[in-house]
C-alpha cells in the first residue's frame, strides 16, 4: 500500500489501507458501466471516488487511459496509441495495432481480463453495451477517422474481424500451434492480411466471383 | 406434429404429441454433453430417447449429422461437408467452408444458436469442453487430415482465426458494413486470406521481420 502525498478531501469513508488508485478504478468502472464512455467525466469519477479531480488526472492522465486501466491488464491508452501509429500509414498502423493487441491481451493476465470482456461484447446484454460502444465507436471509429483510405469502414471491419479472430483462437480457445506462437511470428503471418484489407484497391478487394 | 409410421418400442413415457425427432435431439444433446462426441453412440442416444436405434439412423443418418442437428440451426453434417470439399484442393476447401459457415450461422436463427456456443467455446467451463473437442479435434482435425499441405495445423489454425473472427464480428457484434454485407461479397473479400494461410510457401508465410 502506498501512502498518499497529500490526503484528498473525501465524502465517504475509505476502508483502511485501500489505495486511492484502486478507489478511482472502482469508481470509474461503475461510472463507465452506468453512463458509458462519452457521458462519464473525470470529475464525476472523482466525485464518486471521493477524491480530488486532480488525483484522477495525476494517476491516469486522459479518460481513455483510465478506461484502458479499468479494463485492460496493461497500462495503455488505446486511443492515444492509434493516434500515434496512424501517421506512419496503413501498413504501420495495421502492424502496430496487432502487435499492441497481442502484447496487451496474449498473456495469462490478459486472458483472464479478456474472457469476460469478449463474452460481454458478443452477448446481447444491454448492461455491457458501453464496452461495445467504446470498441466500435471510439476505437474503430478513431481508426476509420485517422486512416486515409477509401471505404474505410468496410476495411476496418475486415481488419477487426481478423484481429478479434486471433484473440479468440490464440488467447481464449488456445488453439495450437497458434496459441504457442510468439507474438512476432503472429505479426509476420497476419499483418499481410490486415494490410490487404486496408490497402488493396477496392475493386480487387470486393472482386467478382470466379466464373 | 407428425405421426410415426410405426410406433417404436419405448422405455419411458412420452408426453402426448411430442415428436420422436425432438426426443432424439434432446437425448443426443444430453449424451453429447455428458460423454462427448467420441464416447457417445447412436445406440446410447436411442436408449436414452427410448426409441429404436433404426429411428436415429432414419432421422439423422450419421452421428456427426446428428451433432450438427443438435447444435446448428440448419441440417448439416459438418464432417461430411469437409470430406466432400477437400478433394477439390485447398482453394475450393477454404471457399466452401467459409460459404457453408456463413449460410449456417449468419441468420437470425443462426445467431441465436451461435451466441451460447461461442460463449461456451471461449469460456473455461469444463461442462462445455465437448463443444471445443468437437470443433478442435473433429472439425479442424478432419480439415488438417484431408489437406495435402505442409504445416497443416498451423495453416488451419490461422484459417480458423479468420473464420471465427468473421462470425464474431459480422454475426455477433453486428459490426457494419460487414454485418450487412451479403455472403458472396464476404466470400470474395475473405477467401484470399484463407487461401494465403493454406497455400503460401511456409518460408514466406512466416517470413522474416522487416529490417
Amino acid at each position: 500500500m502506498r501512502a498518499e502525498p497529500s490526503e484528498p478531501r473525501r465524502r465517504g469513508r475509505r476502508p483502511a489501507g485501500q489505495d486511492t488508485r484502486e478507489l478511482i478504478l472502482e469508481a470509474a468502472r461503475a461510472q463507465f458501466a452506468e453512463h458509458g464512455f462519452d457521458r462519464t467525466s473525470g470529475r464525476a469519477i472523482a466525485r464518486a471516488a471521493g477524491v480530488d479531480p486532480a488525483l484522477v488526472r495525476h494517476y491516469f492522465g486522459s479518460k481513455s487511459e483510465l478506461f484502458g486501466a479499468v479494463f485492460a491488464p496493461a497500462a495503455i491508452d488505446p486511443l492515444a496509441r492509434i493516434a500515434e501509429l496512424a501517421p506512419a500509414g496503413p501498413e504501420a498502423l495495421a502492424e502496430g495495432i496487432l502487435r499492441t493487441v497481442l502484447s496487451v491481451w496474449d498473456s495469462p493476465q490478459g486472458r483472464k481480463r479478456l474472457r469476460p470482456i469478449l463474452a460481454g461484447l458478443i452477448s446481447a446484454d444491454p448492461k455491457l453495451g458501453f464496452l461495445r460502444d467504446f470498441f466500435v465507436k471510439r476505437m474503430l471509429g478513431t481508426i476509420v477517422e485517422k486512416l486515409d483510405v477509401d471505404h474505410a469502414e468496410l476495411r476496418v471491419s475486415l481488419m477487426a474481424s481478423q484481429i478479434l479472430g486471433v484473440l479468440v483462437t490464440k488467447v481464449l480457445l488456445r488453439l495450437d500451434p497458434l496459441a504457442s506462437a510468439d507474438h512476432e511470428s503472429v505479426v509476420r503471418m497476419v499483418t499481410p492480411t490486415l494490410v490487404r484489407y486496408l490497402t488493396e484497391p477496392y475493386e480487387t478487394l470486393v472482386g467478382e466471383a470466379l466464373q
